[in-house]
């Protein structure tokens, strides 16, 4: 499907000059992205209505440019999607992005199959239609029809929907609003985006052909699904089976309720069946699942920077009681393990008490409390003891910075303590003053994932944990 | 209790001129809310080290100040409270703040039993020991050895841990670092806050006695409790009844897991008790329970900004499908109706269509979808006849402005059609770009609470829904 993510050539039809049309955003999407080397193949505004775009040549239809065309782009009504698509076929090209709305969404199945026949027998396949299409940050495919700018009541420009610098998270989405609003959460938080793909009512590629895509594709490390309702479980379940083995998965799946599910079926035509069915089928082929859409994306972002934990005991380190608890509470809820420490583990800590590197009140059960008068050097200190465990799988630190002696520092102190092992770290600062976002941000560049509550943090711990149950038991039982 | 929260003059034992220790910070605290007329109160700085701190006249001891002292806050080692407190008794102080740990929480019951008797001879009140005390944001009294501001390892001084503006908000905990943190929290949201009390080992003064207490403040209109355990349940129960009946409370309990409970136990000395007897105290007094820390504050939002709901029938307004689905599910799993629309309701809406007012393709069942292409003045339209329909409580409206004809006047355009109802509406938009802030921002400077996601937006929903059944229960059958 490499016509979908670095097509040579591209094709808008329905291109326009006007940019408060779709087609007149998603061909200034590839103009911008062409005139900044970030696309780098052909590009052909198509519309009868016109004999340039942008000082591009226009084209009245597809065959006529008279070049190989990868890929075509339509943004065209309803109505004109079959002439176009048979005259595209006609023309050789092998994907169609369709995001014209107006199909089985509205109970108007026969077009959509009748656009997938032409697709069929034309050898071309399709993603839509009623959909965002594709926006890939490493190729410059941008078929989104939101602009990345808005000028608000007071005048002042703004960005609305931005395209995220490149990275690794992939998020493949039923919905198009929802990835929008992805793109959005995702940009604030400094997370790179390999690509989204919003599938609208998937007339041809589903969840499962992506999935194989982007298990293969070099740049993609975690893979985020939003999903209303699957129809080949089969196929879903073989393919993100598949992925799994090498790269993790979290899903959100929603149409859970039963309005939910009305809404979801009138949506993307989706039907959303059995919540259970899909909880066991996310179980047996390793996709970690989110209960909602913050869990979503912390979760994706735990994936970013940490390994998979070997088991489900944690251990916590804290410098305040009560988040501390907090933490405790959400990880057993999750079925962690907050394990009372080893006579080892504990020796050791009595150990610093006695030489007085970590304070004589410090509470050294689990949570190990370092109480509100510890330094920055008493984390690291007690936190070398902590990844040394052989019976603790992953730690969950909780650096509140509002005591008198925890300073910017302490973020330094807990990488040193445990960036050259193999065992997860993740980090929780509570608050949203400059020197919270601070905290949190220095912990990310160091690939540490700090969150802003307990529970956000547990929660993400989760996620490494399951995955890392799942890798285990492939590992010893062979795959579902 | 007036001389804790509105005390006229002020004694800070321990008070020093070192602005690294917790004497140093407090009582810099009170001479900066002096300078500024925050806190119009007479201020002593009392420690036998010094002549004068920071230009005051140190005293030796309490009873040497020769004046009347209405509060100390203490701040001396725990092996000399019990001389501080025998001393103050002896000049008629009412109230002690005991900032000093290492009391039960570290098993020393007997000298905290000492305290208590020593304040019950003299009757004097004690709150603490082991706390952060009080943060008053209308009176000044300011006990938080916690500094303002932090040099970062750059050289740049950030707030570490701010003081919030004055507002209606006033949070009860037994963590001093959860406290603190909340001030963070709500800090940089722009909530307002009525005051904080860090409750410590409460010896004396516990949550059922400040419930009553801001019960009759003027000033406060939300109470958000921390709780780890509670040791008069009867007290407690009857105290927050009656606060319910005229203001809402939220509450957080932790401790809910065993190594929770453990936790809490060595923190606070609390006993965490088994969790359903919570869940029914919370339900019979019409304390609604958050979930984790993001909930509580979205809950005391809601609270500050919307009124109670009548009933459970809730309509949702999008402009986004999978949105839409996730506020359906999260509404449907928390018990709230997400109903059937009316006859009525769904002929004004068929009619709005006709009339080209919403588009024709629009969704008008529940979750009502404007879809993609809505503008923002057909959301005030459509939400007119939401809000006109009896049969619907509530509204969750998802504003996405990532969609092309939806500017920040969605905003406008929302209140318009609300603003003069006594019926609860809430706002979501997704992101963090600069143009879903101000649309969020906006919104609550209109009073219309407006949260980052969907599920979130639901949950502070289930609030205003669960505290208006208590109001009518209670209306109908009476108390408790």
């Amino acid at each position: 499907m490499d016509f979908f993510f670095k097509p040579s050539s591209v094709a808008i039809v329905g291109a326009s000059p006007v940019l408060t049309k779709a087609g007149g955003v998603i061909f200034q999407n590839f103009v911008h992205n062409k005139q900044h080397d970030l696309f780098t193949g052909e590009l052909y505004p198509v519309n009868p209505t016109y004999e340039s775009v942008f000082d591009f040549k226009c084209y009245p239809s597809v065959s006529s440019i008279g070049k190989p065309v990868d890929c075509i782009v339509v943004v065209v009504p309803a109505n004109a999607v079959c002439s176009v698509l048979e005259d595209s076929v006609r023309g050789g090209v092998k994907g169609a992005v369709i995001i014209t709305s107006g199909f089985s969404e509205i109970g108007n199945h026969d077009l959509e199959a009748k656009v997938l026949e032409i697709a069929k027998k034309g050898n071309m396949r399709i993603i839509g239609p009623n959909c965002l299409g594709v926006y890939d940050a490493w190729s410059g495919v941008d078929t989104l029809f939101l602009p990345e700018n808005k000028i608000l009541s007071t005048g002042r420009e703004v960005v609305a929907t931005p395209r995220p610098v490149r990275g690794p998270i992939v998020l493949i989405s039923q919905s198009g609003a929802l990835g929008a609003a992805a793109l959005d959460y995702m940009a604030g938080r400094a997370m790179g985006v390999r690509a989204l793909v919003s599938l609208g009512n998937r007339a041809d590629v589903a969840e499962d052909e992506l999935l194989r895509y982007f298990r293969n594709d070099e740049w993609t490390r975690v893979i985020l699904l939003y999903i209303e309702g699957i129809r080949n479980g089969r196929a879903f379940l073989e393919a993100a089976s598949s992925v799994s083995l090498v790269k993790p998965i979290v899903a959100i799946k929603v149409g859970r309720s039963s309005s939910g599910a009305r809404a979801a079926a009138s949506h993307t035509a989706a039907m959303s069946g059995q919540d259970e069915v899909y909880e066991s089928a996310f179980e047996l082929s390793g996709i970690v699942r989110a209960r909602n859409l913050d869990e979503f994306f912390d979760m994706g972002r735990a994936f970013l920077y940490q390994p998979p934990a070997k088991g489900n005991r944690v251990a916590i380190l804290t410098n305040a009681g009560g988040p501390g608890v907090m933490a405790a509470d959400t990880l057993e809820e999750s079925g962690l393990s907050v394990v009372e420490l080893s006579g080892e583990t504990k020796s050791k800590l009595e150990r610093l008490k006695a030489e007085g590197k970590i304070l004589p009140y410090a509470s050294i059960r689990n949570p190990v409390d370092l109480s509100g008068t510890a330094t920055s050097q008493m984390f690291e200190t007690a936190l070398r003891v902590l990844v040394d465990d052989d019976e603790i799988d992953a730690v969950l630190v909780i650096t509140l910075h509002h005591t008198p002696a925890v300073l910017d520092d302490v973020v330094g102190k807990v990488i040193h303590a445990c960036y050259d092992r193999r065992k997860p770290v993740i980090a929780c600062d509570i608050g949203s003053t400059e020197m919270a976002e601070e905290i949190r941000s220095r912990f990310e560049k160091l690939r540490v994932p700090a969150y802003t509550t307990p529970e956000r943090a547990a929660r993400a711990l989760y996620a490494l944990v399951t995955y890392g149950k799942y890798l285990e038991h492939v590992k010893k039982h062979g795959l579902l």
